[in-house]
């Protein structure tokens, strides 16, 4: 079973605190990019792989998705899930992605947000993602970007000139890294570029766009705390198609 | 024009001694990944953009090519490449890649190492490409590793363990970067991995493979010299095809 952190006390306390968690999904300022790599919503029988507190769920069903199922391993993200008003049409599930299998051929379109780089078998779940999918189906994902996951040891240093550098090292060692975020020994799996199309390739699906996401000058002047993450791409975003 | 920084002698002569140079595709790690992306070559017409000393449109003919065209910048390289025993279904042309146009259709491959992070107006020379193959046509291309390009002042780092490391910056900040290889300010243009594939997409290509090179740990027991290639990718490798 993948690593639950999220249903530790301490890490679930700091990541209900964090923006995303608090304000949703404006919050997240990767935001405009994932939507703008979504279908039209309307009539859509929605899949949301790590749904976490349900935003999108509920924006999703906002949007005239007939249908939304959000699955996540956290107990407690879906019980706060659950306090939101209830809408029929929106279901939780808790289930582990390692292994959880959806009804094939029953969704249009199949969502993540930063949940698969906590995956060992990504190839096993993009396989029964894309079963799941009616023909003609969409996949749209972000992940942590691979120069992220990279490192053994990750943290940003400074060149001789004192600017913000993001050291990448140990990148062709795919496999789990132990980081600390939010707290210690949070698992994630490090997968290249490369492989993370491979292996879209592989369960069958064409890519369709590939996104390195940095914030906009513009949502720099409204955060200037973001500027570092110009440096250097945080998030992958991914849409891919089933054929 | 485009930095022909490979007729200048110092540049020139430091470039003939690379053992690339001297010994030909063999001698250049990342071929066998390069090569395995190609086309069985029997029969094709093959267009080598930035052919350099001809290896490639040499190796091209000996598989079985129809009709091979190499272009090349550099006079120097060309001259060296005419040096060689002629064939007469080779033939080689001295263009600048910015505004090069290949006859349309006139070709079933296109290949490219190591030239296209040199151009400026990449877009323009993928349209002018795709145009120039037979639909069902190839391009197979390698381009230094967008980390490879990021930083304005790029080089090796260590950790605080005194582990290598590739400080990556600048991402985001797409455009031209001055480096010293082989000769100081030798202009190349950085570019995302985003960038190369709206860039495919936008001239009419439709990506079948995208790899990040790095030595396999067979080739590292051969020349333990490219250990450090391990870290990060230094090249990436991207196939596609005219539909």
């Amino acid at each position: 079973m993948t690593q639950n952190i999220y249903d530790t006390p301490d890490f679930f306390k700091a990541y209900s605190e964090l923006p995303r968690s608090v304000h949703g999904l404006d919050a997240a300022p990767e935001w405009p990019a994932l939507q703008s790599l979504l279908p039209v919503m309307g009539g859509l029988r929605v899949l949301d792989l790590g749904c976490g507190f349900g935003w999108f769920c509920r924006w999703a069903r906002a949007q005239g998705a007939a249908r939304v199922l959000g699955v996540d391993v956290s107990a407690q993200m879906l019980a706060r899930a659950a306090t939101e008003p209830q809408d029929e049409a929106v279901s939780y599930l808790r289930a582990d992605l390692e292994t959880f299998a959806p009804e094939p051929q029953a969704f249009d379109l199949a969502y993540s947000s930063l949940a698969f780089h906590y995956l060992a078998d990504l190839a096993g779940l993009f396989r029964r993602v894309q079963a799941a999918l009616a023909p003609g189906g969409t996949l749209v994902c972000s992940v942590e970007h691979p120069m992220m996951t990279a490192p053994m040891a990750a943290g940003w240093a400074q060149d001789a000139a004192g600017r913000p550098t993001w050291p990448v090292s140990d990148y062709f060692d795919e496999g789990p890294r132990s980081t600390d975020w939010l707290a210690k020994g949070v698992i994630k799996q490090h997968r290249t570029i490369e492989t993370y199309l491979d292996l879209l390739s592989q369960a069958g699906f064409v890519l369709t766009r590939l996104q390195e996401w940095g914030p906009s000058l513009e949502q720099i002047a409204a955060h200037p705390e973001w500027t570092m993450e110009r440096q250097r791409p945080p998030f992958l975003l991914l849409a891919a198609r089933r054929p």
